[in-house]
């Protein structure tokens, strides 16, 4: 049961090919991570929109907010869960257990939220990302008052709602495309 | 019973205060549409984050792509009304009835896309775009396979998947932010 | 694209041939209206039947109520929503937008009346018909007592669910038929 | 745990004092039944109302028509078991075992119909019926297809899709009335 | 509409082959009930897993517990209710009518629990089954302090989880096999 | 973000307190395993409920069957994803690791299955256990048929829907009583 080997169900093209700034972020990759991520390689069909597709990932997940990086990526690991998201669960589950330093709390966020023990800030910034992601027609005042009562400014329920919706969106191109993570994550930081 | 006029329940800033490429943004428009789409008010609240938006935003909508202006509206209108998001269902809406010519098309996109008359290849592409937007994770080989089958290239595919992707992030931050569409929208192209 | 000009997918007859009294119904719409409402016409496939829907209908929407017409339209339009029925949001959407005169108000009842600013009574009744229509299997006490808390009567809730039961048998025989609104519905009342 | 002795939540008017066409209804069905349904005592207290509500059931379940007796009333307890309404599922299951003279089957359609041994025709027909209930805007032009492939006729489909929609309708009355069925239907041809 | 007189679709060996102590407890069955349960015969398929299979149902449904066995049983059909498990409806819904002396109660165990008139340990009892049922992963400390707080122990909720869980294998039994009920049970406590 | 140390939210007994043959079992884990599961210590609160329950797990998932060792704890992953249940995916899916010795596989089952590069006979076993604990009502001769037609006996099936069964039992226990798994199983087998 040899486990699939394509990045991309639509095809990758040839690295070498890429225009110069794709081919730097590329060799910044292999430098930091050892790996190039495969969505990036995936996005790579299309050269302009993985620009964006990166210019955007960079400012939600790495810039500066009142949601540290690890609330972020926990949001993202929910949020993946509740599409059932194979690529973003490895690549994010792999983030979770890095920055907390918990390896359990990386499968607990793809498995099951609910189960870890979480503060109240916490959980109701994930059972907001959750809510919005599965039935966002249903998100009303009393769900951001939920999240000014546990702390959250107005930027930081911006940054919030932003995160959530781009695993929206990252999780559906894994879905169009077929994605399958590099399988650096999966030993990643398993404690 | 008179409808809210308010923008995003996160605030706007002056627009006054905003740097100059974004009230540039804002006058071309004012010039083009009569007005400033509500979505980029509401998105300046972050001027960064607005500029990523607007990037990706005219590349998925806006470039070259096999998928015509009108059919990436209705998958824009379909993936809306899988999620009920209203914003986007009021101002895709309108693009679909200007785009078309038929504003009972926009409206069976809005309402129930089935019941539409509709070629082989839109009923392929809005079928996907459902099942991305509804169950992303029981996409698989075939469904890609239909849309090969009905004239879609592995771009013509990304595109699509693209397109699906963003509504269903920018129909999450409609809902983060309970953003009301522009009232002009309403009575655009009632035919 | 030019959209169906089929009425029901079962058939209409000719309506010179309908009973007289069926026919002096057809004048006195078109008087009144313009046009007589294709689901007179798709029901008129049998005639006996088509007699007890009207009369049903004149008297669930027509006669006196606690509840007002529009109170009556807004449910008819949330209903037929969660059923997604296109014909139906057509025809009393358009109803909503006369009775209110608020164009965005209809829109909004038939896409998500979430979104509405609507005082604790008209809250109240469409939470009720959009329970009642998702999951009547789930309304007990509570639900009721939510409705004489906002000042219905008994009269008032017998009305009130009647009317949302009366959309969801219409709703159906659209789904039946595959009815199609008449087309000045959608220019109705734009404002 | 003795069971609820209400009619309905909303109260019931003294059987004394409705009018004479009522009355004689009382007298008809007990003379028939040997008791008056409890459908019409809840409907009883909005007299209109029951005259239109008994005029359209008579019709739809009594009238002639190419679907058997027995083929409505398994129709009729379908659609009340996807609705789960307990109220329609007694009384109407007691008919199913009346009319069948089989027992099971009356249980078979109150739990689940698929389990019964059914010809293609009942199957495709309760399919219909429950497609329609339950999400009636998937239906489309196959659907019908299919039913006039088991030989029923334009006529045939109007009767099927009124009496799934007609159910539709009294569950729905009976939800929100919390309506109690007469405990008479209960030992009713268990055989 | 001969109902099917199949036990299960993978067949019954012949009893008259089973080993000494399953022949022991047919005995015991006919002795008692005046028939061998169709589970048993379904189960018998696989000796040793029948063994295993009445051990544990014994122990749950008849040995003693701080929940009675008439709680027990309503705690089977409702979790067969909502599983839609025509096999344990009709068994476990005989049961219930006889533990309780109260045929109504029995349907509506099977029909729709929430139009039962229960007192608030019975109700809790039932609204516990009935989510661990369908969403357990929603389950969380405040369901199990919602049945200590009418009177259950911590032995008790293991007793009422088991149940539960119990009623969710042997539904999939039933569903695996399409495993048909003795006629017995259809006619028991009719009253 | 220390993880819970609890291993059942009803507490566990003292395993020194534990009758000897439960004692053995206790020591015969840790002699294999090097350490006693926790579903074991959860269970212990009720020791002749843990006696039916392990003997029937081994039959289930140690004794002799046409279904592999792999096979059998893949369906239990797939059903415990569908549940979303956080100990039997943890448990199981180490179990998946070790057996296959391919941790990306372990992943997939747990994730979605769909994206894992099956054969025919082992992704129609795993679409038979998702439909069966999703949906067991739907359950209908052409899912066995599909089985038999990859080269299912009927005693293939029958162990497949007891695994299935089972794990539906395990998960609701694991909800009931929040079960957390040993830490063990998060490092094994991660290749």
């Amino acid at each position: 049961m040899p486990q699939p080997d394509h990045i991309s169900k639509l095809g990758v093209p040839d690295p070498a090919a890429l225009d110069e700034d794709l081919q730097a972020i590329w060799r910044k990759c292999v430098e930091k991570l050892g790996f190039v991520p495969n969505v990036y390689s995936a996005y790579s069909l299309k050269p302009q929109r993985l620009r964006h597709f990166v210019a955007m990932y960079n400012e939600i997940m790495l810039s500066g907010s009142g949601l540290s990086k690890l609330e972020r990526e926990m949001v993202a690991v929910v949020v993946s869960s509740a599409n059932r998201c194979y690529y973003c669960l490895v690549a994010h589950g792999a983030a979770v257990r890095m920055l907390s330093g918990d390896p359990e709390l990386g499968e607990m966020m793809a498995l099951n939220y609910r189960v870890a023990k979480l503060d109240a800030r916490q959980r109701t910034i994930l059972d907001f990302a959750s809510k919005m992601t599965e039935t966002p027609w249903l998100v009303e005042d009393a769900d951001r008052d939920a999240l000014r009562a546990v702390g959250l400014s107005e930027n930081d329920i911006f940054d919030l709602g932003e995160t959530v919706a781009f695993f929206n969106l990252s999780n559906r191109m894994a879905s169009a495309t077929d994605m399958m993570p590099n399988r650096e994550y999966h030993r990643a930081a398993r404690g």
